[in-house]
């Protein structure tokens, strides 16, 4: 699988990476129990602090873990690791090793206790901030206080979730730069 | 411009739009004020009731039409939008009048008040269900009441922000379908 070299990212520009709406897959751990989620239902909330709201459903196993340690690791997948997401998604942490059944490798994170997959382009280690919605929407709100991310490519080959088993691979990128005003950039 | 003849679309399964990302162009109106704004701080929140959770910055002139209204339309717009979305995102309704300036039409929703832009996609007349999170976060949940799209293209070609002037257009569809456990679909 693909390794990539990665650097310090700056935690306030992690929009690049989340806003576009990738799939992304959800690591956490407490008490020795390690569990990975594949998940779409995330938004950027503020730039600094880095705030990422994310609904994760009740009855998904990482909820507790990542209710209970009050942190995650939001990792970012590319395209090589398609059917790897489809089948962390598609079976439960209750009752398997997720890291060990799909070969990811667990790298330790530098500021939160779950673990870092190392197979995705980007890591970003998150603390629980406000967990008041979780009651309502089972919303999470993090901040992202360390990122991880290779210096190239400077745009992942994501993939995103229509519903229905489809998924949309992210395109060809390109710039408006030139109609944006100064203080929209 | 590109205009789609559109039919109800089931609220429940609007992921199939907003779940991959896009941005999206908001519409509003509150007592002859009418603005859009362009946005990409989105995420689905549950199915059924169709909820949308939105992060809209208090400063933009839609934020005060939106909490006073209790409404709004999501619009999601194609490719062919790309340079009329970017043109919203930099000017204010406080200033201009957008479907005006940028030769949008607004064709009156069903269950709102807010005007939907008829030049885009699809159409999604929201209600504003939940407004405990303004004032943390600037956080709107939204019920998708009655949902507006075409019968073709099935997957619409979307554009996803990245940040820094630079956006993602959407690329290529593919199933994974038959490595879905059926309940997950």
């Amino acid at each position: 699988m693909k390794h990539y070299k990665k650097y310090d990212f700056p935690v306030e520009k992690i929009r690049r990476f989340l806003e576009p709406g990738p799939i992304v897959m959800v690591s956490s751990s407490w008490k020795g129990d390690t569990d990975i989620m594949t998940m779409g239902w995330h938004t950027v909330l503020e730039f600094s602090p880095s705030l990422v709201g994310c609904m994760i459903t009740a009855a998904n196993h990482s909820f507790e873990l990542i209710r209970k340690s009050k942190n995650c690791v939001i990792n970012i997948p590319t395209v090589e690791l398609l059917d790897v997401a489809v089948g962390v998604g598609n079976c439960s942490g209750r009752d398997v090793d997720k890291f060990e059944l799909f070969g990811l490798t667990p790298v330790a994170a530098q500021k939160v206790s779950a673990p870092m997959i190392k197979e995705c382009y980007a890591n970003l280690e998150c603390k629980l901030v406000d967990s008041k919605m979780l009651n309502a929407y089972n919303f999470f709100v993090f901040e992202v206080v360390k990122a991880h991310a290779p210096k190239t490519p400077k745009y992942p080959k994501t993939f995103h979730y229509t519903g229905d088993g489809v998924f949309m691979l992210s395109g060809s990128h390109v710039s408006k730069r030139r109609q944006f005003k100064a203080e929209m950039l």
